[in-house]
């Protein structure tokens, strides 16, 4: 695998799955692999999870470390081309990646979107550009659009958990105060819909996601009717893609309650985590049986850990 | 010892400090000890000592080490149950804890007193809340109450240097201009107050430590009277327990001054450091041969490494 | 060497450009020199290249790396001697210096000009602080008035592509917006002057580096002049030395483009970046073959392995 940015860098998912199951069952079978290699882990976003599971994974195969607040370790990056840089920006990202490139086998980029400018955002511009520049692998640790190491997780978690061959899976809007990006259910819906998994995107009016990511998932503005028989939830918070950005007034009700759980059939909870207690969720669903938000953010170590160890071996 | 959090973790402190000694005559003798376990440590303050010495008594027993500012490279977490999570507090506590528990070994935290509460200061609700949640050991690198690191050090400091069985030892308060915890002096009176030293603890009226700390220490607000014959002066600032969080006016004439100093036993002048020179205490005297501050400063390697080293053999 | 702040602390500057290029060449070579031995590296100011390649450096001679931003993960330090500290400096430098010293066996320090006052600036008082009272080696990972690690990287990179044996150096100033340190040109200076190059400074009125710094080079107002037949042009910004830390108006016409390249040898463009596209040099530079400068980044690796190298056979 040459880089791990999105899901079509990965020909065989299933298969990646799997390894990232082994990896958890004999995290150290690879700790060979990185040896006297680096990965640097470039944070232009904050970050819990992915900053410490990819640390603890790429530790797990041998490498050494190098974590970098891009902001404010170093200085804000220029994206843009020709342009003056009489500004605030004091470095260009070309320069950056390749310079970076020089000093790590494998480079992990956290770059949000800034959600101003849909076209922009969806551009990948600063994944891209370390893409092109860094002449060195790279690692998608959540992009303006996508977040492939949350979603392998993801179908991890749903693996361990399922009990049926083919599970009903939703993801289901929720409420939050805040505008964010839609990378999680981009990413989640992307890598769903590369699975035989019965998927349903349950959202309301104004918060479709990209045509490109909704794919042929079930679609539905009924929240209920999609929690019917599910086997797994799966909430998240988007702002609008249709209304760039936007947080439309009303749908506070979309919140998941015990009683939208008592839909289900008997469904797992999911949540990529960080969660907002009483906004997003109940403190009942997310205290209760049912939650398996833990174990879907311990997962978190395997996922990055097959996709470095895959680019390691692609290193060779 | 399942936790450092304070000295009910301790089953023999005397041994502990033995411990502590050993390893700093011989760091590496249990360089293997650590292997592919991982430590987290998790800043919700600053920290100079605390942060290197801490991954320098980790990285000496062969962890992995991994360190995080918790607001600035992360977000804030909101500590209280039952809220409706609409401000500015991205996660729970209680999700947090646990991941970082999925991740890590072992956790150190460090979470100061905020000095608007008492109640809720004086309850842990930090140290607490990881001890119920992280389901790993914790250890603690300064609560709101309490810094049993800093105070290991200080009785291995004490042993290093005491010229007699019994010394006399005096904890006094010295003047500062801003409000501070009263987490060291607490931990060091609750610590010293284990050992059979003589101990009286100085401070002005207004400033006496919670009763709980005191213990059976002698408490004086006559500093001269302290001074007499002691064989270790350590000074340290606090904010009033009484009028909780408050600087109270006057008092400026506690500082540690070499007139001061020549009231003793040739005593040892310690301070946990940092400290402000010419306020807390004057040039002359930090800059004597009295002074063993920075030998008691790099005791908290082996202070820290006897601690995690206790809580990874009972990690197996 | 017991240091590494200045070209002083280095006897033979030539073979420390060879052992760098030896370490380029076998960078594991010596990955046990600094088996159980910690370097701290601590930074006043921002840093992307010598953060990363520094950390490389000490990992690949086996050492145990500990970065600290000391401002914001730590507090102020005051630097003065004799100050009643009742301001917002919590520790003095006499401290600080003296307890990392007690957890690193090396310890690197960043820390600029603050281009207000000229004299206390060039008193390098922060690097001759923590020589005086860190008692262990320091190295400079770039101080008011140097920066030795980016003067040997630039001496390796010219010693790997210059195609004559004593080829024409041209340091020439460029524009910029902000106000920015000598130390970079200071640097270059001092180390092209130990080196029998031809050597050629060229930078408006007003911009002459300090003399001790100049030394024996050729100085020009006449940026085209100084061109003609250059093999190396290294272009820098830098705030005025005689008009202390200003930017004086006009100027602009200094910025390095492709007509002036035209003039020289076929010259190789350098800068240490980061760099200003379009404002210190054109687009078309930059991305030109004439340019050198991330094969000059990626070398900063082998000048700090060098040095580091050097320090730690002292150490023994």
């Amino acid at each position: 695998m040459k880089h791990f940015i999105s899901p079509a860098d990965v020909t065989d998912i299933a298969q990646l799955v799997k390894e990232a199951a082994q990896l958890k069952a004999n995290p150290y079978a690879f700790s060979d692999l990185g040896k006297n290699k680096t990965i640097g882990l470039l944070f232009f976003n904050s970050s819990l999870r992915t900053r410490l599971s990819t640390q603890k994974a790429a530790t797990n195969l041998g490498m050494n470390v190098i974590v970098m607040n891009v902001d404010s370790d170093g200085w804000q990056l220029e994206m843009n081309d020709g342009v003056i840089m009489d500004g605030n920006k004091a470095e260009h990202i070309k320069e950056a990646a390749a310079v970076i490139g020089q000093y790590c086998d494998i480079i992990g980029v956290r770059a949000f979107a800034k959600l101003n400018n849909r076209k922009k955002d969806y551009q990948e511009m600063v994944m891209e550009k370390f893409r092109t520049y860094a002449g060195v692998p790279i690692v998608n640790l959540e992009s303006a659009t996508r977040h492939p190491c949350q979603s392998l997780t993801d179908l991890l978690t749903i693996q361990e958990l399922k009990t049926v061959e083919r599970p009903k899976i939703v993801l289901t809007w929720a409420p939050h105060v805040k505008a964010l990006p839609q990378a999680v259910a981009n990413s989640f819906a992307e890598w769903v819909n590369l699975t035989d998994y019965d998927f349903t995107i349950a959202n309301p009016e104004g918060y479709n996601l990209a045509p490109e990511f909704v794919g042929n998932a079930k679609v539905t503005h009924n929240q209920n009717e999609a929690f019917a028989n599910a086997d797994f939830i799966y909430a998240k918070n988007w702002s609008s893609y249709e209304h760039y950005g936007e947080v439309l007034p009303g749908n506070k009700d979309w919140q998941i309650t015990p009683e939208k759980m008592a839909l289900t059939n008997n469904a797992k909870f999911m949540h990529c985590l960080p969660v907002r207690r009483g906004l997003v969720v109940a403190d009942e669903v997310l205290d209760s049986l049912a939650s398996v938000v833990i174990q879907q953010a311990g997962n978190r170590v395997w996922a990055a850990q097959a996709a470095i160890k895959r680019v390691l071996e692609e290193l060779g």
